[in-house]
C-alpha cells in the first residue's frame, strides 16, 4: 500500500511551492482515500468538499511561503471542537455543535491546516484500546490489520494518519491515549507537558491531567505542529508557562530503562526482543543505559485508575450518566460510576500519596536524562481483548498512566515490528518542558526502527531535530 | 517595657563578638523573663537551663564568625518538632516526643540558634484568634494587652517575640497564621512561598498549603533567618525547587490595592486609617498606586473554609478525632468534623474552581509588581470573640487564607497603632518565590510606619534591604 501523494508536511509544502499539487487536489484524494479505508471505522464525521470549501478558499489568498501548515491535511479526535463539526466524543447523547474552534485546532487552522473530519475514540477518552466506541461507529481497526485493536482512546486519529488520510491529527492524553495509538500504527505519537497545549475546547476526561497529543510521520513533523499548536491561550486557566531555556541532551546522554523484573511484556517475546533492541539503538546514538527502580513509576500508574481520579472522569460525564446511563456503553458506565463513590479525604490522601512517589520518581533525573521503556507491554487482538475488556485495557497502560501524574513530557517512537506484523513503540520521557529535547532523541532514534511511517510503504524521510537552547532548528531535508 | 538586652540578631552578635554578652547569661536572662510574662500563655513548654545546657555547650566549641545565628534564641510553635521537647499541637490527647528535629529546626540549631521552647497555638492550627488553647495553657493574650486577642494560630510565637523573649520565632500558616499574630504584636511576619522551607517534623493542619512562616523584629532579620532555614531537605516531597533568577523591584514599582469597596474594615475607622497610611508610606516610596478587582482573591479565600480543603484538617487529626472526639475543643472539632463529609467530586470540582480562580488572580501581575491589602480587618478584644468565636475568626482571614491557595509569598508589616494602643498591620504579597523582593521592600516600608519593636520600647534598628538578582545584601547597620 503506497500513497500516491507523499503527505510529509515539507513535501506537501515543497508540492505546492512548485505547483504540482493543490490543496484542493488533495483534499479530494483523501477524502475518495478515506470511503476506501471505511472498515477500520476511523472517522466519526469525514468533512464534504462541501464543508471544506472555506478552508480552501482561504487559502487562495496565501501561499506555503506565509503559513507554515499551509493546505496541510489533518485530523481531530471527536473530543476536540471543530467548528461546522459536531462534538460527540463517541457518545450520541452527549452530541453538540459548536461554535467555535478549540484553541489548538484554531491555532492550526490559523496556520494553514485543513481540518478533514472528527475520529473515533474510546468513549469519552476512556480506555486505551480503541474498541469502546458504540454503533453507529464500532470499535476502531488497526490500520495493519483488521483483527487487531488500534490503541485508544485517540484510535481514529492515530489510524488515519497510518493510512495516510492525513499528513498529522490530533488527539488527547490523559493515560496513554495518544502514545498507546500511536504505538499500534507505527507513528510517532507526542504526549506534551501538561498544560503546554490549551485544552480550551476539548472535552474533558480526567481535567487536572488531560493534555492535547499530536501523531506524526516524524518526530521533525510533530514538532512543527507542536510549534504551531503552543499559542499563548488567555482563556485557557489549565495552560502553564513553560520555564525559560530548554535543556539539550549532552552528546554522551545516560537513559534510565527499569530493571528486567520489573518489565511488563505480558509473556510476548517479541515484545522483549524489541525493547531490548531500542535499547541497543539509543545506546548506539551515544546513550549510556542504567538500570533503575521503575517501583514509584508503577505505583503512580496504579493510582490512576484505582484511585480517586475517576472522580474526575464522573464530572466529566455528568449530568448525563447520571441522568441517561444507558447513554453510554457499559464498560465505560461501569468504570467511570466509580467515580461518585469516593470521599473528599480519599481524594486529598491520594494526592499526598502521589506526591510522595512524585518524589521518589523524582530521583531518578540525578541518575539519567531520559527514561526509556516500551509504549505498552504488548499489543492484543480484538477476539482477546472481548475476553478480558477491562484487565487487557488495564495491562496496556503500565508505562503510560503513571506519566501526568508525575508531570513529564513523552514521546512513543516505532520500535518495529512483531511476527504478526504488527507494530510496537518504544517511550523516551522526561520532565516536564523538556518537549523539543525529547522530539530531538526521537528524530535520531526513529530511522534506526522503522523504514516505514504507519501503515504505508512510504519510505520514512526524518531529518535529525536539533535542539539547542530556547529555540529548536528544524533541519528540512529537500 | 525596655529589654534590657538588645534582641536583635546583628546586636546579640555583636555583644558576643566583644565579650560584653555569653549565650548562657542571656539564656538565663530571658527565662527570668519569660516568668514574668507568663499571664500571656505565651508557652506550651519552656525549657529550663539543664535542658538547654547541650546547645550552650556545643558553641564553646564555635565562635559568632563561624555560626550566623550563634547564640541567638527562638522559639517554635508546638506543632513544629524539637528534640527533647513534646509536641502537643495544643492537644493534650496528641502528645509525643519527637526524636528528631523538624528540618526547619535542624538547620536553625546548625547554624548555632538556641530553642528555647514551644509555644501556644489554636489547636492543631486552625484559629486566626490565639483563644482556641485548651487547659492547662489557655488562650494566648496580647503582648500589649491581656484583654485583646494575640492573633493566631501561632499566638505563643508572636506574642513571645513581642514581649522580647526570643529574637525571632518559627510559626505555621496555611491560612494566615504567620501573618495576623504578627499584625496584633508589631512584629514583621513572614509566610514564605509554599515549599520554600521543608515542613517535615511539622503537625500538618492542611498539609497541601502548610507553610513554615517566620516572626521576627525586622525584615532583614526574617530575611537572615529565611536563608539559614531554606535549606533543601531531601526527605520533604512537598519543597520545591525555586527558579532561578529573582524579580527585584524595579524603582518605580506599581502596587496594586483592593477597590473601596472590596475593602472590608468591620467598621473600624481606626484600621481604615491606618491603611489608607500604609498607602501614602509605599507611594513615598516610589510606588504607583493601580486599583485592582479584588473579588477573585475574595472568593479563594473563601474556597478554604467553606471548600473541601477541610478535609485536610480532617485527615491531619485522624484517627484522634475519631476515636477521642472529646480530645479537640468543640470549636476545632466542630470546624474540623466537617472535612469527613465531602466527596471526591467535591474536591476535584473545588480545585477546578480555584484554578480558574487563580487564572483570573493572576492577571493581576499584568497590572502592578506588588498587592498591598490589610493583614486583618480590625483587631477584636476576648470577650468580642466569645460571642462570635466562627464568625470573627473567619472574618480575620479575609486578606490572608487565598494567599496559599493561590501560591503567593507575602509579609506583614507592622501598620501603627489603632486608638486603644494595639497594633495592626498591613500586607504586602507577590508571586511565589518572591520573597527576597518582599522582604527588601518592607525593610523600606517598615521604620516609616512604627519606631518600636513589638510590645516593648526598644527602638527600631530596620536597615534597608536591597535584593539583588540571585542574592541578597544584607546591609547591617553598626
Amino acid at each position: 500500500m503506497k500513497t500516491t501523494i507523499n503527505l510529509d508536511i515539507p513535501s506537501l509544502l515543497q508540492a505546492y511551492r512548485s505547483g504540482n499539487l493543490t490543496p484542493a487536489t488533495v483534499v479530494s484524494h483523501l477524502l475518495q482515500r478515506a470511503a476506501e479505508f471505511s472498515d477500520h471505522n476511523a472517522w466519526i464525521f469525514l468533512a464534504s468538499e462541501e464543508d471544506l470549501a472555506p478552508y480552501l478558499e482561504r487559502l487562495q489568498q496565501t501561499s506555503p511561503d506565509e503559513l507554515p501548515l499551509y493546505g496541510i491535511p489533518f485530523a481531530v479526535k471527536d473530543n476536540i471542537d471543530v467548528a461546522g463539526m459536531p462534538t460527540t466524543a463517541a457518545c450520541e447523547a452527549y452530541r453538540y455543535h459548536p461554535e467555535r474552534h478549540a484553541a489548538v485546532v484554531e491555532a492550526l487552522v490559523s496556520a494553514g491546516a485543513i481540518p478533514l473530519g472528527k475520529t473515533n475514540l474510546d468513549q469519552f477518552a476512556t480506555g486505551l484500546v480503541g474498541t469502546r466506541s458504540p454503533e453507529p461507529w464500532g470499535a476502531c481497526h488497526n490500520s495493519f490489520n483488521t483483527d487487531y485493536i488500534s490503541g485508544g482512546s485517540s484510535s481514529g486519529s492515530a489510524v488515519a494518519t497510518a493510512l495516510g488520510l492525513v499528513s498529522f491529527a490530533l488527539g488527547t492524553d490523559t493515560a496513554g491515549s495518544g502514545r498507546v495509538p500511536a504505538a499500534f500504527n507505527n507513528l510517532i505519537g507526542l504526549k506534551p507537558t501538561l498544560g503546554r497545549l490549551s485544552v480550551r475546547g476539548v472535552v474533558p476526561a480526567c481535567q487536572s491531567l488531560d493534555c492535547v497529543a499530536i501523531f506524526a510521520r516524524t518526530a521533525g513533523q510533530a514538532q512543527s505542529v507542536l510549534s504551531v499548536a503552543s499559542e499563548t491561550d488567555l482563556d485557557d486557566p489549565w495552560q502553564r508557562e513553560p520555564p525559560t531555556g530548554n535543556r539539550p541532551l549532552p552528546e554522551h546522554f545516560r537513559f534510565g530503562i527499569p530493571a528486567d523484573e520489573q518489565l511488563d511484556f505480558d509473556g510476548d517475546k517479541g515484545a522483549r526482543a524489541l525493547f531490548a533492541e531500542s535499547i541497543r539503538q539509543l545506546e548506539s546514538l551515544g546513550g549510556e543505559r542504567v538500570t533503575v527502580d521503575f517501583q514509584p513509576f508503577l505505583d503512580a500508574a496504579r493510582l490512576l485508575y484505582e484511585g480517586p481520579w475517576v472522580a474526575e472522569r464522573y464530572l466529566a460525564t455528568s449530568p448525563l450518566i447520571q441522568e441517561q446511563p444507558n447513554a453510554l456503553l457499559a464498560v465505560t458506565r461501569g468504570v467511570i460510576s466509580q467515580g461518585a463513590d469516593g470521599s473528599a479525604t480519599d481524594a486529598f490522601q491520594a494526592q499526598y500519596r502521589l506526591k510522595a512517589l512524585k518524589h521518589r520518581a523524582d530521583r531518578v533525573w540525578e541518575q539519567v536524562d531520559v527514561m526509556l521503556t516500551p509504549t505498552t507491554p504488548t499489543i492484543y487482538t480484538i477476539d482477546q481483548l472481548k475476553q478480558e475488556p477491562v484487565a487487557h485495557n488495564s495491562r496496556l497502560g503500565t508505562y503510560t498512566n503513571f506519566m501526568n501524574l508525575l508531570d513529564y513530557s513523552a514521546i512513543s517512537v516505532p520500535s518495529g515490528f512483531l511476527d504478526t506484523g504488527l507494530p510496537l513503540g518504544c517511550t523516551l520521557f522526561m520532565p516536564a518542558f523538556q518537549d523539543e529535547a525529547l522530539l530531538a532523541l526521537a528524530s535520531r532514534l526513529h530511522p534506526l526502527t522503522s523504514d516505514t511511517v504507519g501503515a504505508l510503504e512510504d519510505t520514512l524521510v526524518s531529518p535529525a531535530l536539533t535542539a539547542t537552547v530556547g529555540t529548536i532548528e528544524v533541519l528540512v531535508c529537500g
